[in-house]
Order: structure tokens, then C-alpha cells, then sequence
């Protein structure tokens, strides 16, 4: 077999990045380790940053988004007692959110690639990359117990965290930086209504709470937990007991429980590798950087990184700009590194660390008291949530 | 003896509250452990914040000062090789701060005292707060070897982190909170021509430095040195090297090296106590909290407790306002906590961390790099240096 670019995974950035080269005329394979039905089952994220929906516009996938997503011009932040909304949109100028579940951004994007015609093969196994520093590399794959050789030009390493594609880089080629939180969140997806029209992110002493939403019918709740906790010790009963007392009296008022679609719990990690790219590799979203999900950066990170490599690419194979191939690590690096730093801020500033020196508490009270009334403070989380421009590759 | 409100400290604090408290007919005593002499040797700060160089205004001490003192609208960051401009007047909408050294503030204070015949006792030994919850306090004090007491109605800690005044309060009656860095600021004071117009915070790979300035032909300078290192092994040739080697090298090429009038090295301290009142005893400015010199808050932080404190006296003495004395502690930490979070960001910001984790410290360098890049991080830096509001004592 023989392809432009092979593309490894077929999450949203594998089938986003496939969507966008072959609309530029690029050629493309995705090869995913497992079934489709498998990677919709997925529940992930639902705040979609103003670039990432452009982004999907601009990939001609935006039709169901555009009915059906919520557009979100604010978000609250819930300290103790005090709420306070971060007016989105008034302190950017006019940008804003849409709430949008991951599943269906996925879904959306398979249909796309499905009707374009564009090539995925689900359950490839044992996925291999060869001669990544060469002019010709290649990938390798079992399907139906045959091994199948794929030439191309360039790889996507688009399988996330636990995929080949970084660990096909030497290891004295790569450097990682780590940073492992000592607690969780558990998360309940319910259809039930969301108990307020926006995101309420709340700081209490028992520890953080979110609630989220995927529509106007389906909620998803968090709440911090040690992570020695096991969800088979938290009944639906349990979990909307805890949320209840985490969250402003008022909103636990309105809050409308029901039975539990998922309920799991996921650790918080912060992990960037540098570069992102090796010879003829490029990595892309979570197989290169992992943020804990306190203000929803992962998806649209890789949305990003996504953007940066389909211009990238673009420029090679419309203007033969090969030259900007270096440029791709550098691009990307350096909005990664932001979004690294407001996704460690949000967490440290709304989590319960036990243990904690008494002084960095105070500090880090101090540090959220002066955001939420200084209106440039309150400016920075805005536009750090709302999304911070997308890198130039040239 | 008596008096309305004794005063523990004649050091800027203690002078400028007896000031403020003597234009408003309410009666004071300083007392001071040393010689007014060596109170004007200490070399200090040098930059006042607008809310402070309004309250010298105020207390009618300015008029030196606004002839001499330097209007500064702007400083400089320099990162590695990149020099940033933060433009004070244009991100806080016309605030801007003034270059007028601590010593001329006191001296100023000091013979505005001696003007409206207010009394300053230097070299009162021993001095001891007495019965401080009670209505009646006093203080004993020694003075050419007899034992005075003082009465008054209240009593007013001026006298810095090692003075008797926190330590006159019971330790189960206080909490204090305190982070000690792992290194110091070596200074150096210098009848030379300033390297640049404003001031240059220069972070570089060899460690923090500072070019500040007292007047248009006394500059002070200082480097990050590790807390192990000598005063006596620094000539004044090796502090200049070191100096340029941490500048840009446009400023290096600038600077004008002469021999030293002062050097030392400081330790850097972040340090509160809570609550900041004890019955009838107000702690003011160190007393009661240090900050580490990145940011320039010391004396401005004391100046806004000697606002509040003073606000809150003249209600007292004019309107029996006594209720508003809980007030005080809340008033002033509030502000508190907020300069020794902006004291604690830059200086972490700034430095150089021996031994630090790699995550952290790109973290940093993302933080860093954001507030530089982006206008409203720009804004954050920018109000917080030239001080936040005072708060109100109702």
C-alpha cells in the first residue's frame, strides 16, 4: 500500500487531520488499533475552543455542531459561598466556547471520512514505524492476521499517550517533563438536564467539583477524589450527595439527579514531550502532551497541533515549502507549554492538595482572590479558556 | 508619661503614622531602640507606590520629594535576550510610581517631626508592651538608665520583624506563615549615573539581577547570589562582571561602574502574621510581614497598614467609631496576602531555582513568556506594580 501521509489513530485529531489534508488533495490512510464502535464509546470532552471550531468549519464538518452544539459566553467560578461568572465573551472581545460532546465531534468526522471516501482500517494491530530519518519511511500493520506494509511520505502520530508512535523515538532523542497530581476526578454522565445554562467550576474545602454539559439533555459532573478511591465504592446516591455539597446552595437546589450512563475515574496528568517531531514523524495532541482536564484544554490542544501540521503540509505539497518542516515542534511547543501552564494553574488553584504547606495555601487563596477581582486577572483566565491564537508555522 | 497612641518604631512607618495621627490632633510618642543616626544608615527600598506617594502628600512630607523624587512610567523586563517594556501609565490607565530612596523618605518624616515639635525618643531600651488587652495599656521603656512608663490608648508595632511588638503577643493568639528561598540579593549603592532611565529586572541562565537607581547620579544594584556566599569575597570589580555578564548587552555597554558606598547581601523572606492585632496593639508593615524585594512592596505594603491604621484612629478619635477596630487585621491582610503573592510571582518568575524540577521550570518560562506576550498578563504585572487600592477600614 502506498499513501502521502499515514496517519496513526483515529481519535478526533487522526480523523480531523485526514478530514483537512484531503480536502487540500493530500492523500491519506488512517490506521487505528481498534474497532470504530470502540472509539465512540469514548467519553471525553465537551468544551470546544473558538479555533477548534473553525477549525471544524473550515473542515467542512461543522453542519451538526453548528445546529446542535451550545454556544457558551461565560462560565462560573464557584469559591466557597462566592460565585462569580467569567464573562467569555465580553473580556475577549467576542469570543466564546461551544459545548459540543468529543463523541460527536468524532462521529461527525467519521461520516465525513466515510462519505469523502478517505481510507481508515479499524483493528490494524501491532502498528510498527520504519526508517522515520529517511526519505521513504514506512509503516507496518496486522489485519486479519496478514502483515501489510504502507509506504508514504510523512507519519501523523495521532494515537494519543499509550500509542507507538511517540515510543518509536529513540529515547535519547526525546525529552519528557512530568508532573503527576495527587488526585483524581470522578466523573457521572447523565441524561439529565445541566443544573445551570454554563459551566460552574467550584473551589470547596472537600475538594473540586464541576459541572459540565453535553446538551441541553445530558450532563457530565466531576468531583475531586483521592486516588485511591475505586468507583465501585460510589453508587449514583453517593456521587450526587457529594456533588450536592460541593456546589453553591442554589445551584444544589436545582440540581436534577438521575441514573448514571458512565461514571468513572480518571487521574490528572501533565506531560510534554520535546520535540515533537523525529525525521519524518510528527506527534500530534495527547501522543505528545497530556493536560489534567481543569480547563478543558486536551481535545483542543490537539486541535491545535492538528491546525499547525495540515498547514504545515499544505505548504510542502502546494509551494514545496520543505523548509518549514523544523518549524513544526517550535510552532507547537509554544502554545503547548501555555496550555500546560493554565491547565496546572486552573487545577492548583481550585483543587484540595492535602498536606499542603500553610503558606502556599494562602498564597494560592490569595492568588484567586486577585484574579476574580481585578478585571485583568479575570481577562487572563478568559482568554486562556477561550483559547490563545493559533501558532503561525512560518 | 502619657499619650494617645505609642508608637514602636521610627523608622518610615512609625514617622509617617505619627505624622498622619498628629495632623489630626491626636496625640502620639515614638520610641525607638537607636539613634536616629542609624535609622537614616539603613539603606532601603527606593520605589513608592502612587497610593503612597499620595499619602506622604497627605501627611505633608512631599515637598522634597516631588521636587527630587524621579516619576517612573514604565520598567523593564529583560528575559535572557528579549527586553520587554512594561508600560505602567498605559496598562493602569495613568498610574505610574516614584524612584525616592527610603532613607530621604525618613529623613523628610524626621524633620517634618521635629517641625510640628512631635516627640521621638531614640535609644529607648528595653522597651515592653504592657496589659495590651486590657483599656489601659502601656509601655516601659529605659532610657539613660531609668525605667519610664508610657500609658496611652493604644499602641502602634512600627518596629519591624525583630522587634518586641509581635513578640509581646501570646504565641497561641497568632499564626504566622513563612517560606524562606534558597538564595539572597547581593546589593551594591554607587554615586554612579543609573544604566537606564527606568528599572531592569533582568532574568538570566546565571541568576536573577536588578538595576535600580535612588536619584539621576545614585544607582543600587543587585545580583542573585546563593545564600553561602561572602559579602567580603565580593570586590566591587566581581560585582560589576557579574552585573554585565546578566544584563542585555546594550545596558552592559552602558554601564557606568565607580567604587561601592554601601554592599551587602539580604536574605529573601515571605512572611505574614495573623491576625495583625492583639487587643489594644496594631502591627504595622514588617512587624507583622516581610516580602521578598522582587516587586518592590516592603515599604509600600507598610504605608498602606499605616493608612488603614491611621483612617481608623482618626474615625475612632473623631466619630467613637471603636466598632471599626476589629476591622483592621481583615482590611489590611487582604492587601497582605495579595503583595506577597505578586512579591512571591515575580521573584519566582525571576530567579534562578538550583536543583528545581524541569516541569516547574518550563512552567515558569510558559508563565513568564504568556504575561509578556499577551496584554492583559501585561496589565496584571502592571497593577499590581504600582500597587493595588488601599482598602477601606469600614
Amino acid at each position: 500500500m502506498k499513501t502521502t501521509v499515514a496517519i496513526i489513530g483515529a481519535g478526533p485529531s487522526g480523523l480531523l487531520l485526514g478530514q483537512l489534508l484531503q480536502r487540500q488533495g493530500i492523500d491519506n490512510v488512517i490506521l487505528e488499533r481498534r474497532s470504530g464502535d470502540y472509539v465512540l464509546s469514548r467519553i471525553r470532552a465537551g468544551v470546544l475552543e473558538q479555533g477548534m471550531v473553525d477549525l471544524l468549519r473550515e473542515a467542512g464538518v461543522s453542519e451538526r455542531m453548528d445546529a446542535e452544539g451550545l454556544p457558551h459566553d461565560g462560565f462560573e467560578l464557584a469559591v466557597n459561598s462566592r460565585r462569580i461568572r467569567v464573562d467569555l465573551k465580553g473580556l475577549t472581545g467576542g469570543k466564546s466556547v461551544m459545548v459540543y460532546g468529543q463523541t460527536e465531534v468524532t462521529r461527525d468526522l467519521m461520516e465525513a471520512r466515510e462519505a469523502s471516501g478517505g481510507q481508515t482500517i479499524y483493528e490494524a494491530d501491532n502498528v510498527r514505524l520504519h526508517h522515520l530519518e529517511s526519505n521513504r519511511p514506512h509503516v507496518t500493520f496486522e489485519k486479519n492476521g496478514e502483515t501489510v506494509r504502507l509506504d508514504c511520505d510523512y507519519v501523523a502520530g495521532c494515537d494519543g499517550y499509550h500509542g507507538v508512535s511517540r515510543q518509536s523515538i529513540p529515547a535519547n532523542r526525546i525529552r519528557t517533563f512530568e508532573k503527576v497530581y495527587p488526585f483524581g476526578w470522578l466523573g457521572l454522565l447523565a441524561d439529565t438536564p445541566p443544573v445551570s445554562n454554563e459551566l460552574i467550576y467550584a473551589h470547596h474545602e472537600r475538594g473540586f467539583a464541576l459541572c459540565s454539559q453535553r446538551s441541553a439533555t445530558r450532563s457530565r459532573y466531576y468531583v475531586q477524589v483521592p486516588l485511591t478511591e475505586k468507583v465501585e465504592d460510589w453508587s449514583d446516591e453517593r456521587f450526587w450527595e457529594e456533588l450536592k455539597r460541593r456546589i453553591p446552595d442554589d445551584a444544589a437546589a436545582h440540581l436534577v439527579t438521575g441514573p448514571s450512563l458512565e461514571k468513572s475515574i480518571a487521574p490528572l496528568r501533565s506531560f510534554v514531550t520535546e520535540p515533537m517531531q523525529f525525521g519524518r514523524l510528527f506527534l500530534v495532541g495527547d501522543a505528545a502532551h497530556i493536560v489534567p482536564p481543569t480547563g478543558a484544554k486536551g481535545l483542543n490542544l490537539a486541535a491545535s497541533d492538528v491546525n499547525s501540521l495540515y498547514r504545515l503540509l499544505a505548504k510542502v505539497y502546494q509551494d514545496g515549502r520543505t523548509d518549514l518542516i523544523p518549524n513544526y515542534s517550535r510552532a507547537c511547543l509554544s502554545r503547548v507549554w501555555k496550555s500546560e501552564r493554565f491547565s496546572w494553574w486552573m487545577t492548583s488553584m481550585l483543587h484540595r492538595f492535602e498536606g499542603q504547606d500553610e503558606f502556599e495555601y494562602r498564597l494560592r487563596q490569595a492568588e484567586l482572590d486577585y484574579h476574580l477581582e481585578s478585571e485583568a486577572g479575570l481577562r487572563v483566565i478568559a482568554e486562556n479558556y477561550v483559547g490563545l491564537p493559533y501558532a503561525s508555522i512560518e
